[in-house]
This record gives C-alpha cells, sequence and structure tokens, in this order.
C-alpha cells in the first residue's frame, strides 16, 4: 500500500466543502420568497436535506429568527421531540449561551403517565417540557401529536414559547398539524406538506444557534 | 377545562397509523421495480421521509436484504458514522440477537489521528471499526469520505462487511460516493443522487431488524 492511499491526506478541507454546497445550492435556488434574515436557514435545510422541494416549502413567521437567535442568546432551553435531535444538534453553540437541548420521551415518568392516559409519549413529553423547563425554543421533527398538544397549550394560554419549530414528518397527521400552527400568532419556523424529520430540525436549530454566534 | 382536552385520550393507536401510512404509500406508489423481500424497507424509507423520489432512487444489490437480516441475527454489530443513527435506532431488537450499534467519530482517539494525519475523523472512525468491531453491517448517512474509505478497505481486502448501508447525503461527492459503491461485488443498500441522511439509514436499519425478529 503506497503512501497516499494509506493516509489519504485531504485535497478539499471539510469548511471548503460545505462553503461549494452553499455556493452550489444558492445558484440552484435562484429566484426564492425568503428574507436574507431567512436564507441561511433555508440553505442549511437543503443542505441537510438535497431536497429544494423542501426548502421552498419553508415558511417562517415574521419574527421567528429573531425569536430564536434571542432564545439561544438569552440561554434559554431548546426542547425537542425526539433523541436524534438531541444527537445531531451543536450543542457546543447552545452552551456558550448557557443553554442546551433537553428531551423528556424516554422519562420513565412520562412513559408511565402515557400508558395511564392511553395517550402518546409525546403529548405527556410536552406537558413535561412547559412545567419543568425554561424553554425558549420548541422543536417537532417526528410527532404531530406533541405539535397539536404544544399547540392547544398556547391557545389555551398554558404556553408561551418563545419559537416553535414544528417540522414533523409522515402521512397521518403531520401536515395537518403544520396547518394548525400556520394559524398561531407567535413565532414559528414551519412547512407545508408532509416533509420533515429529525435531520430537517437539526439543520434549523444549527442554523440558528450559528446566527447567535455571529451576532457576538 | 374539560375531560376530553385534558386527558385527549387517542381515537387512532400509533400502529393503526402506521398501518394508515404504509397503505397510503404502497397505493401511492404504484407500479415500482423492487422484490418483495425489498418493498418493506423501501416503503419504511418513504415513511420517514414522505419522499417517493428519495424512495424510488434506492437500489439493493441482490443479496443485501438476506445479508441484512442474517447479520442481525447473529448479533454482528452495526457501526454507523454518526451519532443521529445511534440515537434513532431501535436497539431493542438488535440486542435481542446480542448486537448493538457503534459509532467511532467521537472517540478522543480517532480526534486527534484525524488531526495527525490531516484527513476527516470519518476516515479514522472507519479504520478503528474495521479493526475493532465484529460488524456485520456498516451504516453511512452522512460522510462521504467514511463511505468512500470503506469502498478502498473493500478493494484492498481489508474489510468486507456483511452489508454496506451507503446514502450519504450532500452536494459534494455523496452522489459520486455511491456510485462507487454500486460497482462493488458485495452486497449493499444504497440510492441514485444526492439525497440521503441519518433519518433515512435509520428506516433501513429497522426495517431490517424487524424482518429479522419476524424469521424467528
Amino acid at each position: 500500500m503506497d503512501f497516499k492511499t494509506e493516509f489519504k491526506p485531504l485535497t478539499v478541507q471539510p469548511q471548503e466543502i460545505e462553503g461549494i454546497s452553499f455556493q452550489m445550492i444558492k445558484d440552484e435556488l435562484g429566484e426564492h420568497p425568503f428574507t436574507e434574515e431567512q436564507f441561511p436557514i433555508v440553505q442549511r435545510v437543503i443542505h441537510a436535506s438535497a431536497d429544494f422541494e423542501l426548502g421552498r416549502s419553508l415558511v417562517f413567521q415574521p419574527d421567528a429568527v429573531q425569536a430564536g437567535i434571542e432564545a439561544i442568546r438569552a440561554g434559554k432551553r431548546v426542547v425537542a421531540d425526539v433523541q436524534m435531535i438531541q444527537a445531531g444538534v451543536s450543542q457546543d453553540r447552545l452552551k456558550r449561551f448557557g443553554g442546551g437541548i433537553d428531551v423528556y420521551i424516554s422519562d420513565p415518568d412520562v412513559i408511565e403517565e402515557a400508558k395511564r392516559l392511553n395517550t402518546t409519549r409525546a403529548i405527556i413529553s410536552m406537558r413535561k417540557a412547559i412545567r419543568e423547563a425554561d424553554a425558549g425554543i420548541f422543536a417537532i421533527g417526528n410527532a404531530p401529536t406533541a405539535l397539536l398538544e404544544l399547540i392547544r397549550m398556547v391557545k389555551e394560554g398554558e404556553a408561551k414559547p418563545g419559537l416553535i419549530i414544528g417540522l414533523p414528518v409522515g402521512f397521518v397527521s403531520a401536515a395537518e398539524s403544520k396547518d394548525e400552527l400556520r394559524k398561531l400568532d407567535i413565532p414559528y419556523i414551519t412547512n407545508i406538506g408532509r416533509k420533515g424529520g429529525s435531520t430537517i430540525v437539526v439543520s434549523v436549530i444549527n442554523a440558528l444557534s450559528l446566527l447567535a454566534v455571529k451576532q457576538d
């Protein structure tokens, strides 16, 4: 085996690859309806999915990006519906401001209460988050029931999140839950349709925390 | 607040929702080129992405599904490139056969060696996996460099994985790395194009472990 294959030095550095990708996304996307403030988030979503249709389906409440940045800079918690989001988010940038990310769906008391009430763990995990976390951002990538419960709590005055990132994926209730979210008059980032998921939510949170760091 | 909103009993159970979704996917997909053995995996990928184009882009080496089931039933390890995959996989079904899932990318020795050799952590993590794990399945959802290194090791006789799940997402090298994978004469599950990602890899592994349990 020769030196070249064994050590395989990089000809292109990882940060260069990201730069090249972001330029390709900008060029291929062409005209779009997003503001300068929203565009870095759209770009990172397309980067994570290679899906321009998904990128174009994003919808931002006008205050959403600034609200997300402020929540992160204030060290508020991010609450996610599933562990995959926690595993994917760049936690260093949240910790820098004293924040972090919590997931309650596998807590024994959540599992127990969901069984007792014959409801989903996702719903109970949102109720626990509202009780226990000083949450600035709620991030839903998987469970429409979590998003619908959050919307109910906002409507009934039980919850007042700084930002809702509502991007559940799926064939039953996902698109409908996002339609409901868009009726709220609070900061949200969501999309139209069935697409979404944990990797998409992660890219939104990471884009927001990068913007938060930039304001230093 | 009345009883109904407070306790929100489920009218549709989670398993029913999955059944409804899977039927919708079957109906909307219509004609497809997949075998009866491959179809449950395609269905679960579409369920996780709501993306029929991605589902249709999947490519299976003819022995791949059976090789994956056998590796899981033999209790071989699954090695993934990123933590998100570990967080999303149903580990109970792997443990049932004595297996589990490993990720090396954040190991201190991997980070250190990648710096020293000026290469990616993903590449070094694959080399460590080949040295240390009794891996049956390699699952790549993020890093084309990991997949390319694995392909090199297979070609040079350094690695002989039971199955490669090669589904990195992205604009630089992702599609190309999958083109290279499809030239190998070993079991693989991959796709054509830029799309892929951690949630897609998770749905493939979970579909395989469900098939493994079914053979009990």
